[in-house]
Formats: structure tokens, C-alpha cells, sequence
């Protein structure tokens, strides 16, 4: 029989049968150790119902890997597999590139511009399918979704599937105006949380491997405060039993990041104390070491702290958003996400009604900054299905553009941009040099922003004797100009509009 | 012969032939006591040319005043006059009524919204009857200009006259790309700073007063540092005079502000000692308290020193400008008047390149935080006609826009509006209550502004048990329109459009 083969970052996966009496999720373990010739990895499986228990492993290197499986589940395995070159469009997970970067395993620069949309995987069969369509079409290469259920404005209806056995309160009660009183606590929901219900997360695996198909990383919140069914407050010991099954489960897929919570500072029965607990158990428990962020409402919380990856920032300022992008890498030394800056809609609430327009500008005033902005879309619709939440179909005007800027920063020598140090342009314009450009050589590559104002026309110094290429960018428009080869100065024609950017490059 | 008449706040002048030997500008002296029933003010004259001095009173009250004139600069004069009632339009001067807003002399409200103009008064006559037109076509009602020419990025031709005798450099040398380093020093001019030059000071006269029939307040912005013949860098005794001289001719005029200076702290020779004396000399020398400000350009004066009697500002971040209003009354306790959150425009220049849009939007985000949104224009024009330096017509959309909002500002109880306490509308509206309203006891007006977003709806929580009349406000297309009736609550339709307003009226 030939030996079985994965991909390098693929996944292996074995299914065994074991003990089904008293409670599986909580009685007994599943324990594997996976030996290649370039590392040795210990990584949990998890019990998987009907008498199933599933380990799964992701290998960072290609070669023969052995494995031994123990564990008070069954009978011990042990045996052997092989690991190929990862396929084409495969680039392992993503990494930090110290100190404000993003790359793939395999060294691929990444730069996050991602959506979000809390339930989209809760959906009906055919919803999701059309949000797997609506990615196909937009750009973006990172999804923020909730692994639990979403109750909040526009979000009264049942999910497909809950994350424990149980039965949830009486929904029919619920209308627009009294919803927010329903919050946080079980209000007759009644949910066994030793039991978690393993077709809840195999379908959430699934669509992680769909997202995976379509380039995109799934940032996974694994905690979050909009809930009737008493998911958010459960006690430490049913936190902990989640929190191991969500990372037993689901890290050995590629594209996962973790996003402790959403507005972490909303779950009221959760203190500092539970987001360290929580914290560490995605640093002892994930072998692969996932991306790990936590997200805010009104106050950050310490990005600083060791377990945290980068910054996932919502905005606090209702003016000044992506803007200040700069002074959260200075506070904090780590990747700024500008995971939500408002999104684009027209419904009653300030964090979801900017003009497509203003959502793009955000994009690009975080993008040169050295930050990864991204997107969301909440516009009114007939059922209430609002890309936010739901997925379905995208509405608005600035996911289109998303990708116009991806490119931009893919053109970007090195691996991303950063605010230049000091500039030579006025003080009125965004302007960004390459993360890895020496500031004492000076870079050979510029790029210019200038953001609501409409220049009819800019001079712009050039660095030095050489000869520079210069090109004016329609940031909506979507369009790249050649103004010409300069040198010393240059008078570039903007054409009085809004969202202009100029990019120059060295030729000599 | 029947005593000569004046109206009250009008300007009651004499002209008296007096010694032209020496140097009559600093040689001699000229002073006035004018008494009535209800003051006693002493004013100084000045030498108006060709032997003649004058001497100006601005009374506050109605009913006979005496005079007597003396001094060397000839015989002793005394005389009597009438002072009737103020005519229609005549408010009296503008004073600020505590702590935030200000009112005429008659207790009018007075709600500063104005344009900036720097050097409209210098131009040709044809220019400066066109500026008074589109004035005649706008709702300003202050107009900010300097009294010494202005050298500048599109201010490089001459001024129709100096205010100093003598010649100016060769301008024929001048160019876009090298006027900047022709600033602040004489370069080459050669100007008799003991002599001004009665003509340019009179023009000036001429041009405060066409402002006051159309109801404008002049701003006089008596230094600035837009300089190229060395008025910006006079000795302490030339300033003296000169400052002296302004003060004397001009403050009888009711409609004058002193605005000290504009971007003060450009004024590389000029320390803050220098400013201080400059602000005692208009406190000790204009008898009639005219209001006296000074403008930034990098950081603030100091707006709490006493001479300083509102806030002149010019905004310190490119994003949030208008948006700190709140903040800026709560350090310096006094009025807020932007005079500067840059300007509607299509200029290279980051101040000069707003969208109508824009300016309209920091307009109503100053005013409905108590403050004074000021206006100005800066579009490319074929001969380099800016309505911002030198008049002429206005080509934008936001001046269309500012009669709207002084129209509601006018319909507030009372003396203007200031940010509510504590809002009990949501956290991404801006909510204004009248200025005087007691937070106590809650106020029957409030007014809510959305800014650049665009929700498709609000519910408003409306206080107490009674009816309030509910209106939405287009602030852009300048519509307002009744909801209706409201009790207890409203959901009012705001279309998803940017820019719009509700205005909530209690009526029972």
C-alpha cells in the first residue's frame, strides 16, 4: 500500500473509533505526536460524535512524518505518511514579518484587506453559496465571521446550527424594539455546555476549507457579546472546554487566525483575567501558533501583551479612523488591522452608513500608513440579509475597489509600506516608502495620497539626480497614469478631483 | 444754525486744519473728550494730510454730546452735537455675550459667519465693486482683510497703494517659482515708516464703510507676515506708530474687529512681548472695545490672556477641524471663531482644496458645537483672481449654503446653540441645545446633525410627556421639512443622504 500523502500546510487527518460512554467531549483523550525530519509536533484530537475521534496535523515540512497516537480514548495507532511540495496558490499560514508585516509561511508578503461578516457560515445552504460567489468576484483575502450565534439588530432569526446540545429560548417573542433586552444570558435557553455539537463545527470546517480554496484567511471570533443563548457569560470550566475544542478542531487548517472576541469589552461578565486564560490557551494548545488578536469596542485592549499578534482595531474617533494608523504602530510595534473602520451602508447606526467613497479613502489613508483596513457593508434590505452578518450579495461600491488597491500594494517593493519618516512632499498629503526602505539611503519608491482634497495640480520634489518615473492614481476611478519621466521636480496634473494618489519610482 | 446730527453707533467726525511743519504724524499731538449724559470718552485724532487732522467719536447713547478738541497740533475746539436713535440696521458694534456667542450693542444676536478676502480692498475699483456685489449676493456677515498688501503664492502683483510713503522693490523680478524667497524683509523697498500714507488708510475707510451698509463686520487683520517690502518686520517704534495710526482712524467705525494677526507665529521677528504690547495698545487705545483676536498658524496663542477676546482659529489637524469646537471652548472659555478649517477650492495647496461638500459639512459641525465657521475660496483662475486674497466673484458651491445655516442659527432660542451635556440622542450625531438652555430643566429645541453619514432613518427618544414638532433638515440642498407631530418617540426618514439635520421643537 502506498504511503499517504498530504501537502505541506495541507491537513492530515485520521478518524478512529473509541469509547462513546459517559461523556466523550469531557472523559477521555486523544493525544498525537508527529515526527518529520524538521520538527516534532504534539497536537490534541477531539471527539467528533457517534464514536468517532478525529487528529488532525498540519506539516510545515515536506518528508516522511511518523505519527503515535495514545490517549485514553482506545487502542494506540501509530504510522507514517508523506509530505509534498505545498500546490500552486498555497503559501502555508500567515506570519507576522517583524515588525508590522504580514507574510505566508513560504515568505510570500500578505497584506490583509479583509471583510467582514459576523454569521455568514450560520446561513441556509444556499445563502452561503452565494457568498462563496460573492467572494469569487471581490477581492478580499481574509474573512472575520463569529463561530457562535449572532443576536443583535438585524440578526433576530435562528442560526442553522447552535455550538451545544441543547435547545434555545423562545424566539417568537423577540421584535426590532425589544431585542436589546435580551442579552448576554440564556433568557430560557437551555444548553448543555460539557456537550459541544459536533455538526455545528464540521460545518464551520467546511466553509473554512471553501475560504481556503478562494485564497482567503478566516479570522475565526471565538467569543462575542451579541447572544440571547447564554453563550457569552458561561462558566470558566465550559469557557475553557470551548475554547480547547475550537482550537483542538480547527488549527491545523492553513488559513486560521484567531480573534479572541469582538468587542471584547461588551461581554460584561468577562474580566481581564478570562481574556489572559483565553489567551494562553491559544498559545499552549495551538501547535502552529495562529495569528491571535483581540478586538475592541470603545477601549483597546493591551496590545502589547505577549499572546497578541497584532492589533485588531476598531476605530474610536468617529472622524479621524484609519488616520491614525501610525500612532497605533508607534503605541503598539505590532500589525495594525483596522479591522472595523465603519462600513458602507445607509442604516440608522454611525458604524454603518459611510459612503462608498469615505470607506475607500479609509482603505487607503490605513494602507499607507502601514495598516490593513478592511470592509464591511450594511445596507437596508427587503429580508434584512446585510453582507455584515448574513453574506449574500455585495451591494455597495467599495469592494470593488479593494482589489485595485491589493495590487498597488503588491507592486510595492519589499513587503508592504510604512509612513515615510520624513518627508519631502508637503504636510498636506499621506506619504509612504516600503516597510523595508533604509531611511538613511532613502527609498527608490514613493507613494503619495491625498485623501478628500482635489489638487488641480502638484509639484513634487524628486530625490536626488536620477531619473524618476511618475504616475497618477485614480484611487476610484481605478485607474494608473503615466505622467512622465522626471527629474529634480515634477508638476503632475490631478485634475481638481478627490482620492488622487501619485506613485514615483527610481529609474536610475 | 441747528445742531449737527449723528446716529447713534454712527460716527461723528471733524476736520481741522492744523501745522504741517516737521513731521506731522509724530510731531504733533491731537485729542478729543466727548461727553453726554451717559459716558465721557477721550479719543485721539490724527493727521489726515495736507494740513488737515481728524478727529472721530463713536457714541453709545442717544441725546446732546459736548467736545472739546486740543492738542499742538493748533488752536482748541469745542462744539456740541446730537446723537439720535440708530437707524434701521444700525445694531451697534458687536461685543461678546458671555461666555461663548456673541451680540450687538443692542442685544441683537450675532452669529459670526464670514469669508475671508485678504486683500479685496486693495485691488482695482472695477475688482473691488465686484466684490462688493457677490457680498450683496451672499449672507456673510464678517469679512476678514488685511490693512498691509499681501505677498503670496498668487499674490504677487501691487497693491493699489502703501501704507507708508516711499517705493517698493523692483516686482518685475518676481516668479511662481521664486517669490518665496522674497519674505518679510524689504528686499530692496524703501518705506518712510514715520510717514504713512494718509491715502491707502482712507481708501481703506471707504471700503469698512461699504461693509457696515451691507451689514458686514470688517475683521482688520493688522499684521501678517505675507510680506515683501518689510512691513512685517518693522522696529518696535515703527510698529507703534503704525499701530497707533490704525487704531485712531479706524475705531470709530462700529463694524471693526482687530484681528492682531494672521499666523501670528509666522512672524519670525515678532516675539511674544511684541504681541502682548500690540494687544495693550488696543486695549488702552480704542475707546469703544472693538473686539480683538489673533490667528495661528502651527499652535495657538494663548486665547486665555485677557486682551484676547475670542478664539480666531485656524485648524491644527487636516482630518478633524471644526469637530474640536467643544474642546477649544472648554480650554479658552470664550467664543470660537473659525476663521480658518480650510477652504472650498481646487489650489495645489492642502488649506485651498475642499469640496463645497466639505466646508459646508465643517460648517455645520462648528456651529452646532457653539462655535463660528468661517468661509473662503480658492479656485485656479485664468488671471489669478482668488476670491480668498482678492475678491471678485465666488465660483463655489458652499457660500450658496451659509445664509441657510444663519437662518436656523436665527431661529435658536435665544443666543445660539452649544453641544448638549449629555445627549440623549445616539453617540455618532452631533446634538446642539440653545446656549442658554438650563441643563436642568432640559431644553425645548435640540438640533441633531449627521454629518457625512448617511443613515436611512433615526429613532429619536423625545424628552418628557409633551408633543414636540419633529423636522428634518437637508443642509445641503437646504429643504426643511415637518415629519410631524412626535410623542415620546419618533422614527424620522432622512432618505439615505449625507449632510442631514433634524430639528426637534417642543410644543406642549
Amino acid at each position: 500500500m502506498a504511503m499517504e500523502k498530504v501537502e505541506r500546510w495541507g491537513c492530515f487527518e485520521l478518524a478512529l473509533a473509541g469509547r462513546q460512554d459517559g461523556n466523550p467531549f469531557t472523559d477521555f483523550t486523544i493525544h498525537g505526536r508527529f515526527r518529520g525530519a524538521h520538527e516534532t509536533v504534539d497536537a490534541d484530537g477531539f471527539y467528533d460524535g457517534e464514536g468517532v475521534y478525529r487528529i488532525r496535523f498540519m506539516p510545515s515540512h515536506t518528508g516522511v512524518y511518523h505519527y503515535e497516537i495514545d490517549g485514553t480514548f482506545g487502542p494506540s495507532r501509530s504510522g507514517a505518511f508523506e509530505v509534498t511540495e505545498a500546490a500552486e496558490g498555497n503559501h502555508g499560514p500567515v506570519r507576522v514579518a517583524e515588525p508590522y508585516c504580514f507574510s505566508y509561511a513560504d515568505g510570500t508578503p500578505f497584506y490583509p484587506l479583509g471583510t467582514t461578516s459576523y454569521v455568514w457560515e450560520l446561513q441556509p445552504d444556499e445563502r452561503i453559496a452565494q457568498t462563496l460567489e460573492s467572494l469569487k468576484k471581490a477581492r478580499f483575502n481574509k474573512l472575520r465571521f463569529c463561530i457562535l450565534p449572532k443576536h443583535y439588530d438585524y440578526n433576530l432569526g435562528e442560526p442553522r446550527s447552535y455550538p451545544f446540545e441543547g435547545t434555545p429560548m423562545d424566539s417568537s417573542v423577540l421584535t426590532k424594539d425589544n431585542f436589546y433586552q435580551y442579552t448576554g444570558k440564556a433568557n430560557g435557553s437551555r444548553f448543555d455546555f460539557t456537550r459541544p455539537n459536533p455538526a455545528h463545527f464540521r460545518h464551520i470546517e467546511r466553509c473554512i476549507l471553501e475560504l481556503q480554496k478562494l485564497g482567503i484567511e478566516a479570522d475565526l471570533i471565538v467569543m462575542h457579546p451579541y447572544d440571547r443563548w447564554g453563550f457569552s457569560s458561561m462558566p470558566r470550566e465550559a469557557d475553557e472546554l470551548y475554547w480547547k475544542y475550537v482550537i483542538t478542531r480547527f488549527s491545523a487548517y492553513r488559513n486560521v487566525w484567531w480573534a479572541a472576541a469582538n468587542e471584547y469589552d461588551l461581554l460584561q461578565d468577562k474580566k481581564e483575567e478570562d481574556w489572559e486564560f483565553y489567551g494562553q490557551l491559544m498559545v499552549d494548545r495551538d501547535p502552529y501558533h495562529h495569528l491571535r488578536s483581540i478586538h475592541n469596542c470603545m477601549s483597546f485592549y493591551d496590545h502589547t501583551r505577549p499572546w497578541i499578534t497584532h492589533c485588531s482595531i476598531q476605530r474610536q474617533d468617529l472622524y479621524r479612523t484609519a488616520e491614525y494608523t501610525d500612532e497605533w504602530r508607534r503605541q503598539f510595534h505590532k500589525p495594525v488591522v483596522l479591522d472595523e473602520i465603519a462600513y458602507e451602508g445607509n442604516i440608522q447606526h454611525g458604524w454603518g452608513n459611510l459612503t462608498g467613497e469615505e470607506l475607500v479613502r479609509r482603505f487607503w489613508e490605513g494602507a499607507l500608513r502601514g495598516g490593513y483596513p478592511g470592509h464591511g457593508e450594511t445596507f437596508l434590505h427587503p429580508k434584512d440579509v446585510l453582507w455584515w452578518s448574513h453574506g449574500g450579495e455585495l451591494h455597495g461600491e467599495s469592494w470593488k475597489r479593494v482589489g485595485f488597491l491589493l495590487d498597488v500594494l503588491n507592486g510595492v517593493p519589499g513587503n508592504g509600506l510604512r509612513p515615510a519618516e520624513k518627508t519631502f512632499a508637503d504636510w498636506d498629503c499621506v506619504h509612504a516608502v516600503p516597510a523595508q526602505a533604509d531611511p538613511a539611503a532613502g527609498s527608490s519608491y514613493h507613494l503619495f495620497y491625498f485623501s478628500f482634497m482635489r489638487p488641480s495640480f502638484r509639484d513634487i520634489p524628486l530625490p536626488g539626480d536620477g531619473e524618476w518615473k511618475v504616475e497618477v492614481i485614480d484611487t476610484w476611478n481605478m485607474t494608473i497614469t503615466e505622467a512622465g519621466i522626471f527629474r529634480g521636480k515634477c508638476r503632475v496634473n490631478l485634475g481638481g478631483k478627490q482620492f488622487m494618489a501619485v506613485r514615483i519610482t527610481r529609474r536610475t
